[in-house]
């Protein structure tokens, strides 16, 4: 099989490349390039919403389905249907607004670090020669004394490639590849075959993952799917609950998951023709709970005080105990973790934002239903970090009218002189509030002196109503939002958001205080996580989510652990300082810290008008 | 759990000692000693057959069984049941000849060199500070730190290890038995357990395993049992057939062999008391094909010319993958194989007989269904082996009236003046004729001049008639047979082992031509195996079976492979060696040497009376 063609795919004006096999569709470069393009029918030709401009470049002709859809006047201006589109040569792309499900998701993973592909994996070209009368050699040692000849150096291999090494040399005529691991041989393939790498973000809410070519470090595809543990319980401690209680909960959780990522995986093979066999390495990072679930580790111990994982270290696992279909012979790497609540993501997200080589004072911040925040002093080599349980509401959860980041959800919110100004994800009629539109809300409820400093709801303030669960303030009236129901925020809702910032910020006072580092002398936050790349950080620092640092500059970069996955898949180097960070990085364990609570409490108070 | 009480057990007349836990039965300790008892109860106290007398020494009381089964005057003379009588003190005992299977059996294993204990595994006795407040170090990471402390400098250790790990410390006070090979921790265990290992002797027909401390290298239990696979084909190549032209055909003789394999260590385990997390490591030697079978390797290359193995290798296993259960972590060491027909079995006989170290030009000889031999030249590196298609016929099989060596079995035959004289095993009436007696018969018949060179049976001679398959020479007329049914040799019989033998000499013939080896220059024949240490050699080199070699002395080993086994597991060094042994040893492939068809047409003439 020659190696196919690939070309660069470039879309405007959000300025991302990607490069991508001929004749991939125009929607799965898009993907791969991390851009979600709208599509209700997932990409089968029938909605019509994928569209695109071809700006330059060759294409495959409008077939069937865009002759259809797309009216003359599309036609006449260029317009295409990104799933019809089969790219044939490097072309330019122009992605029309409302063909992105939210446009200012397309900032994240800016200004993050990169590393040249460098993997553990070795891959040789090999031709062996065939037994003959004179030369009785077993199949396996004319494999590893060719190998020499290569300078490979080694010897060992699972059985599973012993197995099947018999087989595949006689039908490929003696020539393979063959992929390595140190002194183990991992695989043997037929001639021409790429190396694949599997990178993953298991997140508590949900699972990104890349497909990867180890040696040039493309990313092939990407996929995302909510975790399938969710059904079992939203928050961690409530899933250690599960696998705690209920006889062979740990199991079960483990399963599902497995079956979750083994699909994903499947699925990005899929996208690009390559086989399971060719997937030789894979790097999961997830939060420590995330990680023990995984691995079916103990969790007893996790889930009281002390708070005791049963490993930090990072691992290699062989791939079948995590049900992945790869090659024979290849194991999961999972990265070490740093404390009982800050995980291998965290380490990722520090690797990706280079927040351990910062020349400057610098905060990381990992928003999610827990939050890590870790702190960078140059010049010192220990990191310290702490773990905030600040809960599901920034994702939507535990408030009356959350929702996900989807369409129809109100993502911006202001009050004005003429009332109030809100934007929904699609311009779509309002459904209910993401995690930037509650931000916002309360924000501006604390600028207008409709929050009192103690949390408490204004019942007399221009929208409010005194409802079935106390005070509530209404934003949309339901003869004008998407679901016919009110949408509003109530005192519950507010009080979920209070804790969730309480925690964060008594969290960022203990770390300050216990570095002896002063709040001005903090040069740089990195933020980091679906949630704190889009959210408006003047509201956030307004009612006290974030940090008010006087002297810092915030950089929002997205999924950064995601993208540390990659890195640590993909090159030793960041492999091994991957190691490096969780042995530098000291926990601070906040709910033994003497003074926390104290803290916590005072941290709850929202800003005057 | 205090470590219990050990004693010697002394058998006399054969002058065999063991060395067996307090309370062990003494059918137990003679099996442990190598010494079949008879008992057709199999030792639950109904047949009476297992008389012994107990010398010095403490025992249990008589027990109702055995006042039931034994007389008065067996009482008076201190006659005890073996499998009634559980030792209590250092005991001395007398075995009447009625109660040996066989006698001459117990001359096996003499004359063999030892290996000091010196494992792979290695056990510490740890106490693990447990999690404060102040210290939250992960469960793994205080179990490295602690390690650390007792000179051992690794830190991995497989998933099911940290499975179980926090569980195991809570539960013994922070204080474990660590079992480690290399940088990796195989078992966490509760204090004062001691590391047990595994070795087998994989037969074509009989498997042979011993449970061991791997510290002491004290043999702890022994068993034996039939191969499984026997029912699926009796010799190497009908059992190859059969893995290959059935759909699962190979999943399934592997199957069967793991499963008897870890009922066998169930067994032993069970005899001692012992646990099988205890046993971190295995040692398994067997023909190629019998370990391509174990491991399902595959065979079809392995049963046509050029005759190659998948594997020649030695290979460590993750115990699961042979179904056997162990430590979570151990693995089964494979020793290295020599050639398509010549096995670890070969190399664990080998070292056992320090024939690579021999000071004398040496023969080593493994007969059974193939035939093995190495010839050993002082001074040079190599050694030369060769393997030998010879058949069951010595075992019994495609012999009309042949049969295994138990109770009844022809073992030795002499044709006298007065006419035949025969003893058969424990003196009862003949109901067949087994290995040795097979021998005896062919020689004894050449040297009365009634087989004649070419093989054919004098149909004239004394005892000989005309049976439906040819001429015949009747050793048992019907009515003084045991099983009512004349036991005779027939002609086909004759061709049999005409075949056998001249394969065998064939062989060697070859090996010393092709070393350029004078047949006057060999010093010594090591004979191992179960019938080649049982036969009357005068009487196999009479036939030809055995080289008639002017300057050898010849030394019958037993069952060296078995015992090799169990060095490769308990000695480093031993483990080293048999690697070093393959690799020196230089494959001479009979089926494709030049001379050889010659040479085994005239090795199947039999000698001038």
């Amino acid at each position: 099989m020659p190696t196919p063609s690939a070309y660069e795919v470039q879309f405007q004006p959000v300025g991302k490349r990607v490069t991508v096999l001929a004749e991939t569709t125009l929607l799965d470069a898009a993907r791969q390039a991390g851009i979600d393009l709208t599509s209700a029918c997932g990409g089968e030709g029938n909605c019509g919403q994928c569209q695109v401009v071809v700006l330059t470049g060759e294409a495959t002709p409008l077939n069937a389905d865009e002759e259809f859809l797309l009216s003359e006047k599309d036609r006449a201006e260029g317009y295409r249907l990104a799933c019809c589109t089969k790219i044939l040569s490097e072309v330019k792309i122009h992605l029309p607004k409302d063909s992105l499900i939210t446009g200012q998701r397309l900032q994240v993973e800016s200004n993050l670090r990169t590393f040249p592909p460098d993997p553990l994996i070795q891959t040789y070209a090999v031709e062996i020669p065939p037994p003959t009368l004179n030369d009785i050699r077993a199949d396996f040692t004319r494999l590893v004394e060719t190998l020499a000849e290569h300078s490979f150096s080694g010897g060992t291999a699972p059985l599973p490639v012993m197995r099947t090494l018999s087989g595949t040399l006689r039908t490929t005529g003696w020539k393979a590849t063959v992929f390595a691991r140190g002194t183990e041989i991992l695989a043997v393939r037929p001639p021409d075959q790429r190396p694949l790498g599997f990178a993953v973000d298991l997140g508590t809410t949900k699972i990104a993952a890349f497909l990867v070519d180890l040696e040039t470090g493309t990313t092939l595809a990407t996929g995302s799917t909510p975790n399938p543990q969710i059904s079992y319980g939203e928050d961690v401690i409530s899933r250690l609950n599960y696998a705690y209680r209920n006889p062979d909960g740990g199991h079960l959780l483990a399963q599902k998951v497995h079956q979750t990522l083994d699909e994903i995986l499947g699925d990005l093979l899929n996208q690009v023709g390559a086989e399971r066999a060719q997937v030789v390495d894979a790097c999961i990072v997830g939060n420590t709970a995330m990680t023990h679930l995984l691995l079916q580790l103990p969790i007893q111990q996790l889930a009281k005080a002390p708070y005791v994982a049963a490993t930090s270290h990072a691992l290699d696992v062989p791939a079948p105990e995590l049900g992945l279909g790869m090659a024979p012979g290849a194991t999961v790497h999972i990265p070490p973790t740093i404390g009982g609540f800050v995980g291998g993501d965290h380490v990722a997200m520090v690797l990706a934002s280079d927040l351990d080589e910062s020349e400057k004072i610098t905060l990381g911040l990992d928003i999610g239903t827990n939050t890590e925040i870790s702190l960078r002093l140059p010049g010192q080599a220990q990191l310290t970090a702490i773990s905030c349980a600040s809960g599901p509401a920034f994702e939507g959860a535990h408030i009356r009218d959350g929702m996900r980041a989807a369409s129809g959800a109100i993502e911006k919110v202001r009050i004005t002189a003429k009332g109030l100004e809100l934007t929904t994800i699609n311009d779509e009629p309002a459904v209910g509030l993401c995690g930037s539109g509650i931000l916002d809300t309360i924000a501006e409820l604390c600028r207008a002196g409709l929050v009192e400093t103690n949390g408490r709801l204004n019942k007399d303030g221009k929208g409010a109503r005194v409802g079935d669960q106390g005070t509530e303030f209404v934003l949309v009236p339901g003869n004008r939002s998407g679901s016919g129901r009110d949408i509003v925020l109530t005192q519950k809702d507010v009080n979920e958001i209070q804790l969730a910032k309480g925690a964060i910020q008594a969290g960022l006072q203990v770390l300050l205080e216990h570095t002896g580092t002063p709040r001005e002398a903090v040069q740089e936050v990195i933020v980091a996580g679906a949630f704190g790349s889009f959210l408006n950080i003047e509201n956030a620092i307004r009612i006290g989510l974030f940090p008010d640092l006087p002297n810092a500059q915030y950089r929002q970069v997205g999924n950064a652990a995601a993208l540390g996955a990659k890195w640590i898949l993909i090159s030793r180097e960041a492999r091994a300082r991957a190691v490096e960070i969780a042995r530098r990085t000291h926990y601070l364990e906040l709910t033994t810290y003497p003074k926390f609570n104290r803290q916590f409490a005072r941290a709850m108070m929202f800003p005057e008008k």
